[in-house]
């Protein structure tokens, strides 16, 4: 059953190390078959280089594990939620990767500085609130997918498909498993070199809205005119 | 004699290197076999890649040498002053990673600033104050024990399993040698990643106490809940 | 048709990946044949490691494609700008290298404070101004070119072979595809170090003019004794 | 000739890209054999996958060129003087190694703020002045040499085994090539580590004298009694 989807899952859980997203297993992929609306995703604390296609778990939206021996990861009500109010979305990547949850840490959003961001995302990757202690003495993972999705109130999140949730880490998605990964990657990237830039001049001012608009708009929609037919995502 | 806990003990020094926690034979690993009150260490100033299960020491809690014909590592005195006062740890690691050791030469503790270090450290991982010269100048390597335990004074040592030696470098425990190292790696980790946030902001509060609370517990004691039954330490 | 030009632009398009200055497919490297007045470019969004010597492109100076049966990268229009203003450069490379964007992302030139700059740049690297809206609503890629022409007033392009482009990324070039890239690695070290330096000592200023001198003399024109002969590009 | 020598000094140039020291071919190492009053150093601009033994050249101590059909490093006169002014020094290492190359661009020594400093250098690492226009126009690369002398009037260059040259990078030696490098390591790591601890407290003071000479006098000298005999330089 959904044996294509559990492909995807399963690459897109081993490219984390691979691309030095993870340290152990702090990151886990997730992806959705929309037709059946049932997920798959990575069990909980299992390592990557153990990592085999049938210990992927399955489940429908409302978290009743419908194939698979493991639990799954803690992480699976925020995916769920994010699924559930993100129709467009096909997968999701939460990690600790370093640079973007110093940003997540520090509880500031990642603003456009330049066209390496605005390729990817047409805007600022936005940062939610501190969690109520309710909210996390209560359904915390599922707690945190509504943080999410509030913070995304007015914001399309296939046009920014990354979020830092305050004091933890990122949560990124895409259309499926493997752009989620290559979303990640992005996100990392720039929030490397948005550091760097701060540093350098903490008086820079957000990248001008028609250069947003221009790459943004280059690659992605009707007018996209970057890469070759089919492979949009790539430069 | 204490084949397993040899075994261990190379194991967790081996993995010092893989981790990028050492440069050169910066680093060594022990670990005990409480039953028969020995500890096994890493022999002073051999080369990981030459390092062979012959080359470990076995010493009592004293010092005195049971089995080995190199000398043990020089910092062998603190590892035994932290058996001593620690009794539930199982393995130390005593590196001079970067990270963490940027922290100690500032005198810094290296506060809680999000879920990564949550996930392992039940709070702040304190830096000791500088030592006295009387102390440096006596017997050194057991006055570093010392201060060590003095500064765990109303702390669980297994719930904060590191500490920063002010001007010199990090020491970290867990319940074996390996997950010794696994708590080595996650400073060094949260020692980056938190250097970073106080760069981005440096007006940032240490995270929310519930959930601290929520982290940590949800991976330690009797309601821990995340990973598979007996693999806790793994996200 | 240009086999060998094809070949060095190949080679000095994998070359990205393997020293590091490409993440995904954020780069292109372009070569010219100056007596046939053609250029050989990598064609848009393919990912290196499936970069064959057909794939690429095959344009006249005006941008008409003579060869090839993929789009060429959407970055051509800047580099046939370049090509056309500066004609003593023989290859270009453009990157999304992560330390010098984090300088064009500030909108700062890299001046010269130590001698690796001095052997490569006679002087500061500079950093265009801002685009216009109506640069960028134009015909955005030649305009950058334009403002990259407009920012080596007065400068001689072979003696400082690279620019960032605000709020953008770098460009390099040289007599070369190869050195090109050879160019793009140099400025990739020296903003990383000039970062650090800057950190340091905020009030440091530029180096000595003789020093400057010394260094770029001593490895660039008719007196310079660096290297054996036939290899004055390394050190 | 020197075959030893010859051999030792190849290794050790071999060692910079592998302990990521060196960029392209920035770094050369060099070797004396007292007895002899010969040098055998790199040749100018080789690069070291391509460096073979015989490539090396052999020179008195006035420049002399005895045997080899390559020029020699255009750093030799700087080598020259360290060897007829340092007599205890068997090899010289020179990199621009990107950590303490950012601390010699900043024109600021290198304090001792912790025992991974002091296990190698008892005291601060100096920086030396600019020079001056004379001598940058004059004999430049003898006079980077006299520079470095007149920098040490009063330390024991056998205590402080680098420097760094203002504006430019480090020389580093020891009692033989191997150990220059070696030393070349700590010194960046220490320039990395420091880098940091002045971001997180601006306010640090150097480490206790005490524990500076701890560190220092346990690994070197008739007192040492770090690692195991014979091998006094690792840890």
């Amino acid at each position: 059953m959904l044996e294509s989807l559990k492909k995807q899952v399963l690459e897109a859980n081993l490219a984390l190390p691979k691309y030095g997203l993870v340290t152990f297993t702090w990151g886990n992929v997730s992806g959705i078959n929309k037709e059946a609306g049932l997920v798959v995703i990575k069990p909980s604390g299992v390592p990557y280089e153990e990592l085999t296609i049938e210990d992927l778990v399955v489940l429908d939206l409302e978290g009743n594990i419908v194939e698979g021996d493991l639990k799954p990861s803690s992480d699976t009500p925020t995916h769920l939620v994010l699924y559930r109010n993100f129709p467009d979305i096909g997968g999701i990547v939460h990690t600790h990767s370093p640079w973007a949850t110093g940003w997540a840490q520090a509880g500031k959003p990642i603003h456009s500085l330049g066209t390496t961001q605005a390729d990817y995302f047409y805007g600022t990757v936005p940062c939610t609130r501190r969690m109520t202690e309710a909210e996390i003495q209560g359904e915390y993972e599922l707690e945190t997918g509504n943080v999410i999705v509030e913070t995304f109130e007015g914001i399309d999140p296939m046009q920014i498909p990354s979020v830092l949730v305050h004091s933890h880490a990122p949560f990124n998605w895409g259309k499926d498993p493997n752009e989620a990964v290559h979303n990640a990657v992005v996100l990392e990237e720039v929030a490397k070199m948005n550091f760097h830039t701060y540093q350098i001049n903490p008086e820079i001012q957000t990248m001008d809205q028609a250069l947003l608009d221009k790459h943004y708009l280059r690659k992605h929609g009707g007018n996209a005119y970057y890469g070759q037919m089919q492979s949009e995502r790539i430069k």
